[in-house]
């Protein structure tokens, strides 16, 4: 991953966790002047402390930041945000060489239900927007506008994805579907062109493992959570945030693949 | 799998294909009089026929038919077919003993799309609408109606659950996750009161590998499956409802587990 090159950078929950680690920790590599950030979240004031600390470390970045609503997104708000972001100037004007995209953003969903309990259309409708249908509208739009240039798309997966976790149907399920959708785009797009990562953080210490500690109807898997945060084994964002750029720089994994924070 | 006990069998997408033949072949087993069957699909004068077909081989079962559009079928459907199918009686006084249900019902998605041009919210929630989320919805009340009664799920699965092909992203992520949602529902049930099964029916001569034939936007794809159909080498329903039930019936699987036609 050569950040010496004029960047596009994208990461979509950015306003805190894992998302606003990854976007700080990607940004202040990123060494070609000019290159652009865009910061998405839900949370205006948190996505400008994100932004805060990477201008502060990175003066000649230029940083955008976008508020909204996955739960309402539609595909005008992507094309309206990528469109902002590059100020209606073309790549080539922009002297833009890579794009990069993580799609970070997720949602836990309700893990006080069974699997046996879910089948509410209308919320199951708003769960797969948030977590699946905005992220293939968003990368669509990604993939058509940076359709000529270097293309890395970071997945931000999970070890629920490929393995079935109790009081998780949710968040498996979903998970599940938008890992194979990045492997058939991996498949489909040469990798020199489009390298596609699908990247599972560990345990992290995060609002989303405290919800799963504190409302999975499962003892064991609460208990677990609540174990391992308490014997401090919980990784921290930041650690995750550095593994993976430490992945993506090394890059010996093919496009497409599922790499773990505890891989290799 | 004792098939002498009074059975309740509900069979999704038995209007035709793989649905019609694991209906009628599982139907013809059932030896308890007044078992029920029940036949879900799309088109009632195919359903009919399927049942005309049962009724004629087993005339001492009850078979019901319900036709309706997954596209738009809710909740409340489910609960009225359940109900109905059940004449108002409870399961005591039906003297059922087993309750099995077939989800077979799916629908391809546009294969003329590569993966990066996924992104039409609407047409992703009126696609997972009709392959995930009416599934979750109906079994969740099979699970209510027939909660005391031993249970077997069987999802029909795909090798593109697991493995991406290229030209089928919204097939392959869809597959995905209605797979890991009867993994996580294996996890939590007990296997002896509910025993679930994603069944790989391998690639069969039907309506929809003939749509992958002629609609792929994958060469490589599109001439696999027709050089495989034109040389015979494609299952016929039939024979996978063959299998799926020799599966059933030897029952050397763990719940949850993937088992695919080629398999032993």
């Amino acid at each position: 991953m050569n950040l010496n090159q004029r960047t596009y950078l994208l990461v979509t929950g950015a306003s805190r966790g894992i998302g606003r680690h990854v976007a700080q920790q990607l940004a202040c590599q990123i060494t070609a002047a000019a290159s652009i950030v865009v910061l998405l979240g839900r949370n205006e004031s948190q996505l400008q402390e994100t932004k805060m600390s990477i201008m502060s470390a990175r003066p000649e970045l230029v940083v955008h930041t976008y508020s909204l609503e996955l739960a309402t997104a539609n595909e005008a708000d992507f094309a309206r945000i990528l469109d902002d972001s590059l100020a209606g100037k073309d790549l080539a004007e922009l002297q833009l060489e890579r794009a990069i995209v993580i799609h970070n953003a997720g949602t836990l969903g309700d893990t006080s239900k069974h699997a046996r309990e879910l089948g509410d259309i209308e919320l199951l409708k708003q769960y797969y927007q948030i977590n699946l249908f905005s992220t293939l509208a968003l990368n669509r739009e990604f993939m058509r506008v940076f359709a000529e240039l270097p293309k890395l798309v970071v997945n931000l997966s999970t070890l629920a994805a490929i393995q079935p976790i109790k009081s998780m149907a949710y968040y498996c399920s979903v998970k599940a579907s938008r890992e194979m959708y990045f492997r058939v785009l991996a498949a489909e797009e040469p990798a020199n062109k489009t390298l596609v990562l699908n990247y599972a953080p560990g345990v992290i210490d995060t609002q989303m493992t405290l919800q799963v500690q504190n409302e999975s109807h499962d003892e064991s898997v609460a208990n677990l959570f609540k174990t391992t945060r308490e014997s401090q084994k919980m990784l921290k964002p930041e650690q995750t945030a550095q593994k993976l750029i430490a992945v993506l720089q090394a890059q010996n994994f093919q496009s497409g693949d599922h790499v773990d924070f505890n891989d290799q």
